[in-house]
């Protein structure tokens, strides 16, 4: 069994919420619910062994990218939005 | 396979949350909220082969329009809710 | 197959997060998540064979009215809660 | 099939999210999803055949808890959480 | 069968969202959302037929941690988050 | 059956919201996420039962990982986000 490395459980990869772009923003969030779940399941077998099932389970991706779009919402209010 | 192109896994399409009105900022929601789903699976086929089942799926439509009110309150406040 | 007409899939149906009573708000937040189901769904036929399925189904009722709550929490803050 | 009166549907009963106390806030917290699901499933007879099945169902009765906690935030969050 | 007293079914107990400590409010928000439950199933005994199912059910037990959060962040918010 | 020490089932770690950083916000998020399912089931051999299901499953980790999302909104919140 593989453990993940640590920099595959940071909590808040960089450290911070404050991003240039609402792009990189949106990234972060991708990054911190995936972390999330590494945090929870550091195995990467048992990781991979779940890919083809919830990838392909469109509720699922679906409730992944609800956990992203609640990231966001946290993201974009620590960085007032990025409004000009 | 076909992999999505990059454009369909952008995260914040436009790269901004500010929207000239809520209709756009509601189709930015929709867009951002599917964009999620591309980037965790950006295998074509598999998101094809899954739509029957999802579109059919009255719980699988709620979750999914759960997800675009997420996305959309994050909008909404980026905008100020586009008050007059 | 009977596609939905654009008026049942206009995201923010009179183009405005801004009602006059707060029971307009719940309105337009109902109907916000019924038009986020049609615009991934516009087919009538299929929403119809849904329809006795998840009205009759308790848990199918909590999504939706959680959705509902969603979208409600984002208009009623745009109109600051229609404080007198 | 009976159909439930009006004002088991109104969105917003008593017109306001402005309460004078948490208790009441609570007490429409509870009574706006209970609405919602009305809305959505008006006849009476439907309802009653799922009460037995979730109010028996611990799943279903935290899924309710979590809408009641969603428009509770609004009410909550309207009335300045009724500081003193 | 045995209704649970009413002092169970408080929808706000105490009264207030106010509380001294952030340890205060987290035990508050587990009581009001214990007490939601309550009031939609007030009958002890079928609350206690349900404990052993959910309470031995990872999704079950993470769907009940989700509602504490949320019902959390009302009350933080209410409590300017203790701020020192 | 070994019941969980309470320092397990603490609500707010450390008794504060207040963080030094967003790496230390996101870890207690993770905490009191935990602690809320201790504190609902303290039962040490139950919570072991459970983790081969929940954690060799994609969705009980999704779930997880947006009580985690949440918890972090209202740390990160109380932080002003740790903006420099």
């Amino acid at each position: 069994m593989t453990q993940l490395p640590d920099s595959e459980r940071v909590g808040v990869p960089g450290g911070t919420l404050i991003t240039a772009t609402a792009e990189e923003g949106r990234a972060l969030a991708v990054l911190m619910a995936r972390h999330s779940i590494h945090r929870i399941q550091p195995v990467l077998e048992t990781l991979q062994d779940g890919r083809p099932i919830y990838a392909a389970n469109a509720d699922s991706l679906i409730a992944a990218s609800q956990v992203i779009a609640i990231e966001f919402a946290t993201i974009a209010a620590a960085n007032n939005y990025w409004r000009p």
